[in-house]
């Protein structure tokens, strides 16, 4: 007879074996519901207005955004989620108490698009702290307490389009960031409004292509009050961008500690803006830039007779590099005139108007000093060879004798040898010695058929100009001609 | 002596002259300034949590993000923003108690791209709702009170990429919004989970491609519980599609009343989900999708050999089409084996395997009983046309006497016109009785060469089969030939 087992501890065997299979089953499937504090639509959290100490500790992995504004955080640790988020693209903190953010706090999101900070208690933004963000492009941070930003701080950001740091207590932000093809190379949009900013790099700002300019709002700061600012700022508004027109109500500097709207410093006499006209000169090689607020519009420029500007050399010397640039190999008179660009954008259109202003003459043509002591060199060189010419190769009356004087050819050599630092191109050295001339010592000014006074081209000169490839260039001198004697003496053109 | 002026009076002059100046200064430049319930950060404005009854009157032009979220507004008019708002991209409405939207409240907004209505508590969704919105990119209506959507609500979306409509009380919802192709083009994800969905159209759901299902969010609903079900959402697990592997725990249905997860339906005795090889016959077009879980991936096909497959048809027949595409211009049987598709994606790479099965014969070797009842039918014609001939056309022995013998062939033609009702095959009808074989009415099988009992086809048969084009189809009867006597009859194939 076989004996009787107790039935409850098979049961509980059962359950237990039952409960183990479940826990394993479920130790392979990391599945995390939505937190009870957050409403869920598939892989959207929404967890705010909970008066949350703390973000909810299991995330699930597939969380796309997550909203946690308006509740109590006050730091945001390095370990605030366990689980790392790969598909996280937008994170809401806004509204909470942030007064700390781990430098390795976004290293679980690497692929955040849209991170909001704002309206926090931040006061720092460390070294590399958004490094780890190399996908964001849109940073909220306005409204906090920033005082300072590191140099270092957006770091490896390189697809960050818009930054906010609106309503801080900045007085000092490194502006290298926004330099086109600089370390934030695709911002089009960075705030800097409503913050303590007194001095600015202003000919650096000039610089900045109008696509930065557009987007770099500096209105609300205790700007200091001069008429470069007035200047920097007229122009903006003339090209009419958004930073300026836009705000041009809020547009405040400060003159004996009180605040004027930028647009109103008559006090200051300042000079009006009149937007400027490119200047060139014959045969000058040129580059006039389509200066867009928008970045990879496409451009079509049309010269002042209402012809369009082809890619290739046509007819005359202008063309469009592939950046939308009109380039000039060599200016001429009839380029002259107002050229339009026209540029057509995915949200807007833009019709820009350069005029190009032509002098008549070379660029070399300004260097009246330089010339004028050039030719006077040459002159005085000259005199002093004839002199010596004069002086040592007076012509030989013995003509028969001329094989049989081997001495005096080496006296000749010797002088010769003595004035090598002066190279040996002596136009009469060894030449024959029988002209009737009447020799005298002169200074002779260079009279060809091409140069007027002080060495100006006249119009119509055909000396051949090497080809100038901008401003500042050096004359190429030819070691065989004259002009070698002096290649120990430095040009300064 | 002239009169003395009162001096306040002339101030007071000066003071109106003033303030006029400056009213008309302003009215001729609309500029509206931050509104006062609001932070304002350049182009956004941010006035969540301020129990807001309505939209702040006057925004700014440049608002680019409105943030209106936990406030009480309870109606969008159409005249909720006097202004245009060209530049708003993101609107935030979120967490308010809307129950009504105006079919123009969104005009104002043509280049919206972001809008968020989720937590509040609109029921319908009337047509053209959205239409304005055509650049339109994300729509959150989640955790709102939506009972029906029109078929037209999200008509003239052609931008629509997200569209969430969880946690509301949908019964129905027109699921031919979502096919390839559709009204909404780029919807890669539409959330409707946790509603009240009963029935999908699950074939429907099945054709879909992987891309639009991967996004496709159905689990919380009480779907009707069957086999169909659970091999649909089986396949969708095979393939790793986020709207099943990410919530396949939430992934419910209804069978007498009571929720079951779908995968655990044991009581049902589904067949367990195989993935199904491609099956082709010999000399078959076949075009085989590489159907990635992500739109525009760039496709790279294997052969089993492991050969890559090229765009153009080098030795095999075998291409990849523009679309990524496996194709097949004519299926031999060495092209049977398993195909992988390497799939490169920017978010993740996909790697797909396809098997394909070849049957060594041709497609019309399956289809006996059209051929059956093709060769009867010929057969049939034979004998008929044989019977006619034996009629109609025996040898006559009057050879002189055929055009002396009218009368004659008027009783055949009459005898043919009595019996056009069923056709005029009478074998004995009109027939020449003086000849001196043995007729009787028979029905004679034809045995050509090539055809064996019930007219199937021998192999090697060598009869000329028409061309088909497809199953069903119908053989056209040439008016001129015998074979027109049966036109009346209805030919069921």
């Amino acid at each position: 007879m076989q004996p009787q087992r107790d039935p409850r501890g098979l049961w509980l065997l059962l359950l237990s074996l039952f409960l183990l299979l479940f826990e394993v089953a479920r130790a392979g499937r990391p599945v995390v519901s939505c937190p009870a504090a957050c409403l869920c639509a598939s892989n959207i959290l929404s967890c705010s207005k909970q008066q949350l100490p703390n973000v909810p500790h299991s995330l699930p992995s597939y969380t796309a955004l997550l909203d946690l504004s308006h509740n109590n955080l006050s730091r945001l640790r390095a370990e605030w989620t366990p689980t790392r988020l790969i598909h996280l693209q937008s994170l809401l903190l806004s509204h909470n108490h942030l007064n700390f953010i781990s430098s390795e706090a976004f290293s679980p999101v690497p692929n955040l698009r849209y991170l909001d900070l704002s309206s926090n208690q931040l006061r720092t933004l460390d070294e590399f702290l958004f490094s780890e963000l190399q996908a964001l492009e849109v940073l909220l941070l306005y409204n906090n307490h920033i005082v300072a930003v590191d140099r270092c701080a957006f770091d490896d950001m390189a697809q960050l389009q818009k930054l906010y740091l609106s309503q801080n207590q900045i007085s000092r932000f490194p502006l290298e960031l926004v330099k086109e093809g600089a370390k934030l190379p695709k911002l089009t949009l960075l705030d800097l409004s409503s913050n303590k900013l007194k001095n600015l790099p202003l000919p650096d700002l000039q610089k900045l292509p109008a696509w930065i300019k557009n987007g770099l709002y500096l209105h609300n700061n205790p700007l200091h009050c001069d008429c470069e600012l007035y200047q920097l700022f007229s122009h903006w508004q003339y090209r009419q961008l958004s930073s300026v027109v836009d705000f041009q109500e809020d547009l405040y500097c400060m003159r004996s500690k009180k605040l004027h709207n930028v647009f109103n410093l008559s006090f200051l006499n300042c000079s009006e803006y009149k937007e400027r006209a490119w200047e060139a000169h014959l045969g000058d090689t040129l580059t006039i830039k389509c200066d867009t607020k928008q970045q990879g519009m496409t451009k079509v420029w049309v010269t002042p007779s209402n012809e369009r500007v082809l890619d290739e050399v046509a007819n005359g010397t202008v063309t469009v590099s592939e950046d939308g640039s009109l380039h000039f190999q060599q200016v001429r008179v009839e380029d002259a005139g107002v050229y339009t660009c026209y540029a057509m954008g995915e949200a807007f259109n833009e019709t820009l108007s350069v005029e190009l202003k032509v002098y008549n003459f070379t660029l070399h043509g300004h260097h009246d000093t330089l010339n004028t002591a050039y030719t006077t060199l040459v002159g005085c060189i000259l005199s002093v060879v004839l002199v010596l010419i004069y002086l040592y190769l007076t012509p030989c009356r013995c003509w028969c004798r001329g094989v049989e004087k081997p001495s005096s050819h080496q006296g000749d050599s010797l002088s010769s040898s003595m004035l090598s630092t002066t190279p040996n191109h002596d136009p009469m050295a060894g030449g024959d010695k029988d002209d009737g001339f009447d020799r005298r010592v002169a200074f002779l000014e260079p009279a060809g058929p091409g140069q007027g006074q002080n060495g100006k081209l006249k119009p119509g000169n055909t000396l051949p100009v090497p080809e100038a490839t901008g401003k500042g260039q050096r004359r190429m001198s030819d070691p065989e001609s004259v002009s070698s004697v002096f290649s120990d003496t430095p040009i300064v053109v």
